[in-house]
């Protein structure tokens, strides 16, 4: 393709609004333009790389025995409220009403839909498995869209969903569904983990999500160096070894002015690991009233607020106000869990530990010489603490590591509570009347071409992994010599018919501005060819973020096609 | 692909609520499920048809240099504004607000979306021309869907959008989309024809429609039998040569009890030619107040709504009340142009004719011997009737034919009309400020799965023309054995190494429950082979639709292959 001819609006600047690199490489290296907050155009360079990660998605889902279909965007209300997601869904899930004042929503996801079509095409065992997938446009009314494709409000989602006639069956896809995310993210030459995840609000028994590891990723993930563990933090289940104190009698100090940890280990001379750090949080149930609970950790440790949920069942756990807790007989600044008046969550690290400094619930003062079982004795004990850098791993015991992660992917077990309330039933194989199985698998295709961008690029710009690049090499033509044109356009037609896409820079630029627009685009090979070139019969080949070397003419074909192989193999 | 194992759930009974073949066929045969009132799941057969008619699409468009984007389907109220169609556009345009209370809408086309891109990026005429087209779903909150996938809600299109630094330019980029649209018709197998169109509300200078010829076609299109002229009858210019009767004086009859022409015809002993039939419209223009108008044609031809109106430059034309009628001196029933308060409007056929019947604006009386010169001097005449079977070609004086279409594509010369409002500018080369010309084409891509099943089926079912069936061919294993089963599975694979995409029916159904799905599925050829043919050394190869022969079993890929070669061809 001519690159004179084509619609590529590279940036000189970077635009003002974009925070991470892949929003600002998109935008610069004219992939993507913004149509209004968290809505993007994607140009012809944009669609290219969201074209071949569908169509490695397509290829291993086929592969898989899942099936294509298309749902609408468009859904009816009615079917949602059979789900009862109409009421509990938040205002992402944007509503309106249509000329025949029918309520409807613009789908965020498919379930409802998926379990209306099948329902009604269902009627004995023997139709089972089935996994039904599609790739297509949703709409969540984010309240904060941002960072470009990363966190948009329309976005391309391939989402599946499977059904089946009993849990070993749904297990058997949930492993089938597993092994092929494993293997499309393999394909598409990421580096990446796979997860334990929390259900949040999707629900299920089981899930796992897959992250591109990236240093700019929203969610941070938990693995073993030694065994194949790994979570989500808001899941990771990592030990520590946790000191305790001197076994003491319980006594109150005075820390004037000192409230965080630091001041305070400092004031007493202690190890913040022996600070008892108490926080008060109001736990959220759909039903029932809040409550107010104490949670304590180590004081070099973090509560995990979604562990925290977890196990207590809420919906939604935050910090209370100072109000609340002194309400719980607490102060801020100075809360410690003897005393209060309310639950008291203590993490497992805490159990049996001795001679350990709290907040004494009285401004500028601590108790020190606490233990846990003689002074805190209602404690109850759970896993509520944040995962760290140097934990043991909850299976091999090895060293724990982090790291930051942008998820791309998330299966689930859901078991049977879509098909339970919208009816999807069947016979099974004794002629009773049973209600399907499910399990759901997103893949966020259009948040991929942001994901790759934060794992591949550099100051220049985007550095695309063979498999993804819009285009596998960039001829660029040096100067206006009508004898370096029609060499530079020979060598396309070799480059095409040895299998690369090729972009032929043919614009009249300088030859400046062609380099910096090569290494902003990513594309993985650029060969350039000038008059100097010419004269010694070699083009100057350079990988893209890697070395450079002049190539004799009539081998810069099969140069290109080897690279191009050994960066798909 | 085994059908065991695929989601084709086939119906036996024609749906309740299906009016026309397609609608039934796509239904029955489990291409399609209804989700709500014109939105509807394409299930895997069903998105393997659309699949294959974009490939065609796509890759003439390509071809023709066009370059391929993926727009929004949200699209901010904003740029509707700046277009003047939030206003003008009228419910069809489905609007709503998003969470933060900004006016949205979702795009029923993207005329505004697309002007906004270019407009940013565009600053010289070397960035022109530039053709860019998407292939994507849209919403049209029609106000009675029906008909299935012919008058949906949500659909899919190809919309591509150009943009030109001259006219000459736009009218070079029409002509090379008109030839596109052609190859893809052809391309399709389809029988078809390009008229001239009405521009409509899209509006523009000069516009064409394709359409699929089909009894069920909600269109009329008029074309000559000698030369190329086609056009849709709300647009074809055809003559008539139209009857004179001898000259007289005009006088007042009695017609007790007759109103309508062929009555009043038989009642007199004329010519229904020689009437004058006269109607009463009310023209609504978007500026200033409605018109009533008197249109008169030939008794026994009809006025075209569409080319008075832009005759009349009226937005809409609608028949006048009876009240209407009166307060221009007319009485219902027996309405002629003599002595109207109102502006006549007679059509070319009536140009000078003489010794006619008309209406004498009283009850049950009519005038004879009319002359249009003498009798209504302040006659306009114009072209406003329908083109009928038999006339004249206003090209080449051939004999004009009629035939019913399914508009599925239609090209815009659209001229400045969004450009301008919307500031679509750039520097010519002589370094002027200039507002740029556009051209839009369509093609309705879900509305085509529809249209090739209204022309291409029988009573059996679907017949898919090979370039789109979901499979080229389906193996029929007739009973039980295992011999048969391991034969059929061996003449699948011959024939998907021979390049045919193949359905094998391994379901553990009735032979004539096969028969009757392969026909009703429409797959251009059928394999079946049970234990006779097996015996013998044969499978029954059947076209669907057509003939039926023995095929040796190590024949059957080769003859399937040729067969299939030359239905692509």
């Amino acid at each position: 393709m001519r690159m004179s001819q084509m619609f590529i609006p590279t940036l000189r600047e970077d635009p003002a609004d974009a925070e991470v690199a892949s929003h600002r490489l998109l935008l610069r290296a004219g992939f993507i333009r913004r149509v209004t907050s968290g809505v993007y155009d994607f140009l012809p360079l944009g669609l290219r790389v969201l074209r071949r990660i569908e169509t490695v998605v397509r290829e291993e889902m086929n592969r898989a025995g899942a099936q294509e279909i298309l749902m609408p965007m468009v859904q009816p209300a009615e079917l949602w409220r059979q789900s009862g997601r109409w009421e509990k869904y938040g205002r992402e899930l944007l509503r309106f009403v249509d000329r025949h004042d029918h309520e409807s929503c613009l789908g965020p996801t498919h379930e409802e839909v998926v379990c209306d079509l099948v329902r009604r095409e269902l009627r004995s065992y023997k139709q089972l498995p089935m996994n039904l997938y599609q790739i297509q446009a949703k709409f969540r009314d984010e309240v904060r869209p941002r960072f470009g494709l990363m966190r948009g409000r329309e976005f391309i989602m391939k989402d599946a969903y499977s059904f089946h006639a009993s849990d070993d069956d749904l297990a058997r896809e949930y492993a089938n569904m597993f092994e092929t995310y494993m293997r499309i993210f393999r394909r598409l030459g990421l580096r990446f983990r796979a997860v334990e995840a929390d259900t949040g609000s999707i629900g299920g028994r089981r899930s796992h999500e897959f992250h591109v590891l990236a240093d700019s990723g929203e969610d941070v993930i938990a693995w073993c160096g030694a065994c194949d563990y790994a979570a989500n933090v808001e899941m990771a289940e990592a030990r520590r070894e946790a000191p305790s104190g001197a076994a003491a009698e319980v006594s109150e100090t005075d820390t004037p002015g000192a409230s965080a940890v630091e001041d305070v280990a400092a004031m007493l001379g202690v190890a913040p690991a022996l600070l008892v750090k108490t926080l008060v949080y109001r736990a959220r149930r759909a039903e029932g009233e809040d409550e107010l609970v104490a949670v304590c950790v180590r004081g070099d440790d973090q509560a995990q607020e979604v562990k925290l949920a977890r196990f207590l069942g809420a919906d939604e756990v935050a910090m209370a106000s100072d109000a609340e807790i002194e309400s719980i007989g607490g102060v801020a600044g100075f809360v410690g869990p003897v005393g209060l008046t309310a639950r008291v969550i203590a993490d497992e690290s805490l159990r049996g530990a001795e001679g350990l400094v709290a907040g004494a619930n009285r401004v500028d003062a601590h108790l020190v010489g606490l233990s846990m079982a003689r002074d805190v004795p209602t404690a109850e004990y759970a896993d509520v603490r944040a995962a760290r850098e140097g934990d043991a791993c909850p299976r091999c015991g090895g060293g724990i590591r982090l790291a930051r992660g942008i998820e791309v992917g998330h299966v689930f077990e859901l078991g049977r509570q879509y098909a339970e309330p919208m009816g999807v039933v069947f016979q099974n194989d004794k002629g009773e009347r049973t209600v399907a199985t499910m399990g759901c698998y997103g893949i966020g295709i259009s948040r991929l071409v942001a994901a790759v961008v934060e794992q591949c690029h550099d100051e220049a710009g985007i550095i695309w992994p063979m498999h993804l690049a819009p285009f596998h090499v960039t001829v660029v033509q040096l100067g206006k010599s009508e004898e370096v044109a029609a060499r530079c356009h020979a060598l396309c037609e070799a480059l095409e018919e040895a299998g690369l896409d090729v972009l032929w820079d043919d614009r009249n630029e300088r030859p400046g501005v062609k380099f910096r627009d090569a290494e902003l685009l990513g594309i993985p090979l650029r060969v350039a060819l000038g008059e100097r070139g010419l004269a010694a019969g070699v083009a100057e080949v350079a990988v893209r973020g890697g070395e450079k070397l002049d190539v004799p003419l009539d081998e810069v074909a099969a140069f290109a096609r080897a690279e191009r192989e050994r960066r798909l193999s």
